[in-house]
């Protein structure tokens, strides 16, 4: 190999030698137009002019990085762990002071800088099969089923690890909706399992339609082995919130078709829209009578990221197995122990999350009102998002019924189009990448999450605070009327 | 299937589906003697009678679990990043302070709450190439080299992992020494690739000699495509600090026989017996001239969980990578994307750890006198260790000049040997659980890290608190001649 006519020593590790699997994993979530987003930032600090003069990240779910303050309760149980002199400190409320010590207790040496069991610190994972009990109406649930990780992104992995075998037709198949949260496509990429496309109906608010699940399976079957199926409730990137009834069939399809369920509920807590309320698969799944429950094979994740708490950097999470074979769970274990275990803060955030102050307790109400105005402040801008976008000619979108965001339906004139493909990039790229360029807004494309063939979107978070908000979309409208035109 | 004559539902993950490289896994340092000694713990707790009144685990380098202190000024950076609030507080000192808002500055939305960049925070990347930049006396460290990580443990897998390519007789080889820290082998396992053994040579104290590396390589070429080599250093689990003409004899072997180096380098502070010093393999590397430091591709490894820190639970690490291909640097980038960031609050510690307190700030002298209290302490344990054990009749153990453990050979009598094989166990298995039975103490059998056909051996940490680290080691001496009478 040469570079600029000098010879250059051949590397051991190129991408020619590299693992393929892992050159075919996506990610758009921080692809491309992230990168860019990033690069532009530094310029405008270098002084750069720019039409705009600030970068506005509506791409992540990142909710704190957009303005989301903190519960302090968990913080307060924070500071107390890290630094246990505290513990002493007469500014800080008894039941942060309570709750800190018991989670020390429960640390090897008092200290959250001991490892923890590999599954997760015992007190923990029973606190939160409590929380799951109390959450579900009063379902039983095993603390010896609950997993605590680094986030939901390294339990889903795992999960699907466990569930990947075979080569050719028996390669596993593994069933995600289109459009999909991209960590599942990534992770499937990276296992070589097979992706098994079932699409949700943007006409009826992105709902999920056994029918389609049939039809994918059945296209499937001659390819792969279908073994699992994946479900984002509430929805990402769709915003969707999925009804009893269809819980329920998805389950009767599970079952029938022998597919190990995973249920992706990070959302749980952010459902906005009037008469939509959050199901847990596992409740659902019990209240269906033995048949099913003592059956149909379950994970459902949770994560300390989303919901009022927005926790995103402590990387806590929870996955709860349900009917897992004891001989795989043994494995599942196992496996888990070689990275040693979850980020003890993490764990420490999550207990409190599934144990927050009580009625009678000094920190109560302030809880209590800092979770109920970061939750309305999120339905009041989904709310808005919606209505806004709507009122812009050539985009369409669904309710935001819970979750975080929306993805719209964007019409592209068919210039923009055609050059976008001259420049062999997808057209909702090119369209994204424009207006990152012209206005400092990061969305991120709908190709990135996949979409119905020629129907374009873009996913945007409905995280930033409701004046930056409104600019946000009044600038969209702004540039959507401008692209518009300029490709008319 | 039938259970008891029910018929019980047949799974759709069982031992029989599952992914066979997740099966083939083994990670003795949390394998069945753990699980036998938390066991212990829960009976031990019920009342039940043991010839001891409590479980010691000498099986896992978790420092603060077997009492080390953390360091204030980190825990206190910890808690005023985790609750700014504090920052108003005059009972910390204005170096904590300032070193918390300097992180937070670089935090999204100034929280520990939001996800940083998948790379890690740019101004710890700064930190850590600045730190590695004084460690190697000036050698030079791009920011953009350094990944930060989820304990040293995940960036590993995640070089290992882009490493991996090819089938049967083009698989990737990676050579590792043996004994080994088992996550390298169960890493390898789980990806497929193949083991390439070399021994360490304990009659010259552990130490690595290049012409077994050759004999290795030469014997794996038959079946496997080498492509990467492996190294400890200070040694785990046996405890030896590698000699700088052995690090360039490492090089320049690596070099001839283009392989990928990684260095795992977690114990650099830990350096204890007379004549040793650390040296990186980075700065080894660019002293040896450009013919190689322009060519060798290294990747090294540090954490926040062992030196004197020992902040396990908080799972802080970097990775730097040196003449890595920028084409598969732009992939590893993406991998690490996928999972969106390592934990926040680990990457703050890892800055602390990188940046700590000067001679002229408050915490100074606070600061050195833990740090170097830990670091005699565990000197001294060191030596003790191994002079205590090398009494013992029948136990050799070569000298704790690193690390945190000792790796000493134990001589089973062939009767003891006979009755291992009759239960399929492996005989220090076998011996080891023997122990724990009988005294409480929790180590693992040298079969878990790899050893020469009939040797045994079993790892120890020198952690616990002197007086019960004496304790420990009269426990065995009387528990090996027991044993050794018994099966006389």
């Amino acid at each position: 190999m040469s570079v600029n006519g000098v010879r250059v020593h051949e590397k051991v590790l190129t991408l020619d030698t590299m693992n393929p699997q892992v050159k075919s994993v996506e990610y758009a979530v921080r692809g491309p137009i992230v990168q860019r987003a990033v690069q532009i930032e530094k310029e405008l600090k270098t002084g750069i002019k720019k039409p705009f003069t600030e970068v506005i990240k509506a791409n992540i779910g990142d909710c704190q990085a957009m303005g989301q303050k903190p519960i302090t309760f968990f913080r307060q149980v924070l500071a107390l762990c890290s630094y246990p002199d505290l513990l002493e400190d007469s500014k800080f409320p008894e039941d942060a002071k309570a709750r800190a010590q018991r989670i020390l207790q429960a640390c090897g040496g008092g200290s959250l800088g001991a490892y923890s069991a590999s599954q997760g610190i015992e007190m923990i994972r029973q606190d939160v099969a409590q929380y799951i009990e109390r959450r579900d109406g009063g379902v039983k649930c095993d603390p010896e089923n609950i997993y605590l990780s680094t986030g939901a992104s390294n339990a889903i992995v795992t999960m699907l690890k466990l569930l990947v075998s075979g080569e050719g037709a028996c390669r596993t198949g593994v069933m995600i909706s289109i459009p999909q949260y991209p960590l599942y496509s990534a992770a499937l990429a990276e296992l070589d399992a097979v992706q098994i496309s079932y699409y949700l109906d943007e006409d009826h608010c992105w709902s999920l339609n056994v029918n389609e699940l049939r039809r994918a399976l059945q296209e499937a079957k001659s390819h792969c082995s279908p073994r699992a199926l994946c479900i984002i409730n509430p929805g990402n990137p769709t915003g969707q919130v999925q009804s009893r009834q269809c819980i329920e069939d998805v389950i009767r399809f599970a079952a029938e078709e022998k597919l190990f369920l995973m249920a992706d509920e990070v959302y749980q807590d952010n459902v906005y829209a009037d008469g939509c309320k959050f199901h847990s698969f596992k409740k659902v799944l019990f209240e269906m009578g033995p048949q099913y429950s003592e059956k149909v094979e379950l994970a459902s994740f949770h994560s300390t990221s989303k919901c009022y708490m927005g926790e995103c950097g402590f990387r806590g999470g929870y996955m709860e197995v349900v009917n897992l074979d004891l001989d795989v769970k043994a494995q599942l274990t196992k496996l888990v122990s070689v990275r040693l275990c979850p980020p003890v803060p993490g764990q420490a955030l999550l207990d409190v999350v599934v144990n927050p102050p009580q009625p009678h307790e000094p920190s109560y109400s302030t809880f209590i009102k800092e979770r109920s105005d970061t939750l309305s402040a999120l339905a009041e801008k989904a709310n808005m998002t919606q209505e806004i976008l709507n009122q812009i000619p050539g985009i369409q979108c669904n309710p935001v019924q819970g979750a975080m965001y929306t993805f719209p339906r964007i019409h592209l004139p068919p210039k923009a189009i055609q050059e976008a493909k001259e420049k062999a990039e997808a057209p909702d790229m090119f369209y994204c990448m424009k207006l990152l360029e012209e206005t400092g807004i990061c969305l991120i494309p709908g190709s990135g999450f996949g979409q119905r063939e020629g129907s374009y979107h873009f996913r945007m978070t409905i995280l930033p605070p409701k004046e930056k908000l409104m600019i946000v979309l009044a600038k969209i409208q702004e540039f959507h009327q401008r692209f518009t035109a300029q490709y008319s």
